[in-house]
């Protein structure tokens, strides 16, 4: 029998294997996943999605889906310690406090299971069905068939069934306990030496509790529980039932229903609780545990729970399960359409790694913080108002870091090959960093702006207007036009060169009917944006613009709405990324939205001569006049 | 055969007949609702939802839905008008400007069908469906069973089967061809004597006009046009094809849609213009005219296209019959629930009609404004910017009229039994206007306001906190807490004796659990909101509420948002409802949004004698402590 192949086969359908799985399937890959359960998570798990992950759900159209369910937001997070009747308020605090610039200021509280579905249905309009239940019992990247040189094997879980294919990639969302990374004797380090086991339980309740529709951390003389409202008014309450630390430790320590809600009446006395139904409740130990590798040949990887585990309590679970993937799926991308160099695969576990890293880092001081030290009121009213920066002590300063991170807002990317930074091997004097002529940090998201879209006046956020389709985006801060012509036409023409990044991977077929494409008329790995200092009705596109940039119509934008946090700017998107607002400036992002570099735009080859630089060290080809002089 | 009762009739299900349907099937009536077309509507036909009528569509939780649909958005409207080269475009201007607070300040553009199909969807949930493709083809009010008066004969259209039923009430919702209309003898009253036929075509097309992403006029030497954006990266034009000023009128003349077409290139050359495909095509007569009744008996009412018909220019049609539905179904509500005498029924008629005759009035100023009339660029301009007030003109005033107008926030009903004002049977020295207390209106929308719910902390806006739900919304603007903790307890004690407006409607039945009950905990005809001027974090609902009003803890909200049209006041929503920060206010807003009375907030029985007086004339019960001492 002929052995089947495939681009990926993706094992696990959690929410890191479903997230690779949709951005891939979008992108025309053929795919193999499975997942060894017979059907999709019916109830409780993770739930958190973070303000970031609701910008990347937007991105990828599938925010609306996930709304549609009425999940619980979470704005506030509230702190009860214990005093002499019980349990007190000693404050709150934004969970995502405006300080950070997000859309969606809150966390979304909705069970994974309805999350999944979401993402099933995507893949399944793409042509990929979940292969249930089966599982993976071998793998070898055996390089016999240099295309596909990776050979796995799966069966039915029953063992009815089984099939062994090829593969150019195979990718493990397994969770913790990994088949994949037992194989490949990749171990976990843990960070941490403490182990945990949790009770969760999902209900309905009734309580004169007054802050059961917020997030809390309650700590009482009879224990410590979290709260966190849901979707379908419910509520979660997580328990931490044993340590390692205790005396009696053991892991597969367990609690009935009953115990822990006999538990909870007692730690939120004076107030009372009872349950109208209770939908989910499991137990389930937690270590702060790292893979020590995410892939050991860039052709089998690993993301989510199977490299990092760590404690709930900060949601974080699935949101870096669905940055792991998305990171992974654009690389792979580019690297199999011919885009990049293969190298840029490397960055998925340099990328990937320190976050999980910091994660875990953050994760024990935030036990640390709940568990060890109690804030006392003063403190905490310090850091729910923040009027007064000066009176921040240190527990304030950590806690702000922290809802940066939390928030997801916080992720930075090191310089590499797709972060331009000072070492980076493109070197040119147009280069602009943080520290020189723009505010934006390359490897961080590009700040979100408020615009006015010239073709319908329609007032949009700017960095959603290119969605998920695997294209790099650049966008042309235009500054005045009248300051700009000159250097916006002398970019058009350099770019226009046929060895230009831009033009050298030009769609080959120019058969195909292109009229209607917003994205990407050009080719497929970059899309641009335009954005000028002026009135949109001031805005002429076929006069101002060069057809090159023209052409993409739906995508040139007046930086003309007023923002509360740059109230004295004239052009908010232009101040916002710290760019002159009368010259601009060219700032690239990769297809995930973070920053990749920030050339200045002016007069002449340079503009285009540094993008020629930057995108040749992440392509592999000589790009720019130079070859084309030859 | 025994005869089926239902409470209504409804005879077309289009956007005046389905929304009535919708709220009725919600509240739990018996429907009877039958269509003579054999399918939904498949394309074309209304395509514009107004601002106003999108907080009500997303008020009954449907809005969501729309926009899953992808409409288009106009936010601009932009003028083109004749010059030596063929066209040229003299300006453009917000079709919902900045000085018309609306939440959405855009019409939403989306085929009547996806729009028919949400509203279907939710009556068939609630176990309605519309029989089709059936025909009313006799009714009277013979009053023969005094609960059921009206008897209704309906068949098939192709006349196999028939029914006769009786009900309470009979709806026409058929459009301008009605025959309840016809038999009821009520004469359609033509405005304006001048007839129209329009043709109407949906397409995919390719230009390079600018502007065609925005809704347009052009006037060209070879004619007008219309231009209104799509969904599906569609675009309608509009074109007048006769008139019955025309030398040669005829209101059956027609166009084939390559006349149609060819006449399109005409008009906007120098630009041009192609058809990818067309989705439908239709050609109408249109005449200004108003049914001079909406009912003879207050049983057989007639709503939508069938009261009145007018151009289709400023999108107003499907918008006014939505507000037509919705006003008479919590009319009906309120009568056949007991809350409300009889008589409120007559204020349907008073009410919509007159909405409607400032349609008409609208619609021939608007024909006339842009027919007559070429705005010169100057006074575009001026418009557009409307920096300096003092420079406007006729014409910019009269637009800016009617930009209040079009969005749907404009309506403003009369006093009457519903609407206090000055003539109110119910006296009070309390009750304040917009002369006296406040800068609410009586009659129009509620002033829309962003709050922070104390329960989550989440930010929400106020106006949308009560649903649909067919309920008064009573908003305790309960001011500051120290100055109003007095009048507030005061308020609390009066209402909660038995034959208060709140407490003589308490729910009979005493048994059912309303623990999870959100809106109507005491009574179905009254919601209660509290918005103190406070921190979120400093509301206690229990120590700062009495338990009738601390009920409601997921109607509790802090006004402690910035807001940039009052930017300095500490209290927005006070503010923007022109009520005292410190003192608050009591607004009694109907079910369909438009303030119902305003009474201040004192110390003392008085703010509750007011609202008894004010509800005794709409249930013609005797309200209040006087009774109660009997």
């Amino acid at each position: 029998m002929a052995v089947e192949n495939y681009d990926v086969v993706i094992v696990g359908a959690g929410p890191v294997g479903l997230m690779l799985s949709t951005c891939l399937a979008r992108w025309g890959y053929k795919i193999k996943h499975i997942d060894n359960r017979p059907e999709p998570t019916a109830t409780g798990r993770a739930d958190g999605i973070q303000p970031r992950s609701l910008d990347l759900l937007r991105n990828m159209g599938l925010k609306r889906k996930i709304m549609a369910h009425d999940p619980a937001k979470v704005y506030e997070v509230a702190f009860w310690d214990p005093n002499s009747k019980g349990i007190h308020r000693t404050g709150t605090w934004a969970s995502c406090p405006k300080f950070i610039d997000a859309r969606y200021p809150f966390t979304t509280l909705l069970h994974q299971g309805l999350i999944e579905r979401v993402f099933i249905e995507d893949i399944e309009k793409n042509g990929v069905q979940v292969q249930r239940p089966w599982t993976i019992t071998g793998f070898k990247n055996d390089g016999k068939d240099p295309t596909y040189p990776v050979q796995v094997s799966i069966s039915h879980v029953d063992d009815t069934h089984s099939e062994t294919v090829r593969t150019k990639y195979l990718f493990s969302g397994e969770g913790a306990r990994s088949f994949v990374r037992d194989q490949l004797g990749v171990k976990i380090k843990y960070k941490d030496p403490i182990s945990h086991v949790w009770g969760v339980m999902d209900g309905v309740v009734r309580t004169n509790f007054p802050d059961i529709k917020m997030k809390c951390t309650i700590h009482s003389d009879a224990g410590s529980i979290m709260v966190i409202p849901r979707e379908n008014n419910m509520v979660r309450l997580y328990i931490q039932v044993a340590s390692s630390t205790d005396k009696d430790w053991d892991p597969r320590k367990t609690f009935t229903v009953e115990e822990v809600q006999e538990h909870a009446k007692q730690v939120l006395r004076p107030y009372t609780i009872s349950w109208d139904r209770i939908e989910w409740y499991s137990v389930y130990p937690i270590g702060q545990g790292i893979a020590e590798r995410y892939t050991l040949d860039e052709r089998v990887f690993m993301g989510g729970d199977a490299c990092h585990t760590h404690s709930p309590k900060a949601g974080q679970g699935m949101n870096t399960a669905f940055l792991d993937a998305v990171n992974l799926a654009w690389k792979i991308h580019h690297v199999e359409s011919g885009f990049a160099n293969r190298s840029i695969l490397s960055t998925y576990e340099s990328e990937r790694k320190l976050i999980a890293e910091t994660l875990l880092d953050f994760d024990a001081r935030y036990a640390k913080l709940f568990s060890a030290r109690i804030p006392s009121a003063g403190e905490v009213a310090g850091a729910s108002s923040a009027q007064n920066p000066a009176e921040e002590n240190e527990f304030v300063k950590t806690f702000k870091a922290s809802c940066e991170f939390t928030s997801g807002y916080g992720v930075a990317y090191l310089p590499n090959t797709v972060n331009w930074g000072a070492e980076h091997p493109a070197q040119h004097p147009l280069f602009l960093n943080y520290q020189k002529g723009t505010s934006l940090r390359t490897g961080r998201i590009l700040t979100p702006a408020t615009v006015t879209r010239v073709v319908d006046a329609n007032v949009v956020h700017l960095e959603q207007q290119i969605p998920l389709n695997g294209s790099y985006r650049m966008y042309i801060m235009a500054g005045e036009p009248s300051k700009t012509s000159a250097p916006i036409k002398d970019f058009a023409t350099h770019i226009s060169n046929p060895t230009s990044f831009y033009s050298i991977f030009a769609h080959k077929d120019t058969s195909v009917d292109r009229y209607h494409e917003l994205h990407n008329p050009h080719n497929d790995f970059i899309s641009v944006c335009t954005v000028f200092n002026a009135k949109r009705a001031d805005i002429h596109i076929d006069e101002m613009l060069p057809p090159v940039f023209a052409r993409y119509r739906d995508h040139v934008f007046a930086d003309d709405v007023w923002d509360q946090r740059v109230p004295d700017a004239k052009a908010a998107a232009h101040a916002k990324m710290g760019l002159s607002e009368e010259d601009g400036g060219v700032v690239i992002v990769r297809p995930d939205g973070y920053v990749g570099a920030v050339v200045k735009l002016e007069g002449g080859a340079g503009t285009c001569e540094a993008l020629n630089k930057y995108f040749s060290v992440i392509t592999g080809k000589r790009l720019g006049e130079e070859r084309a002089a030859l």
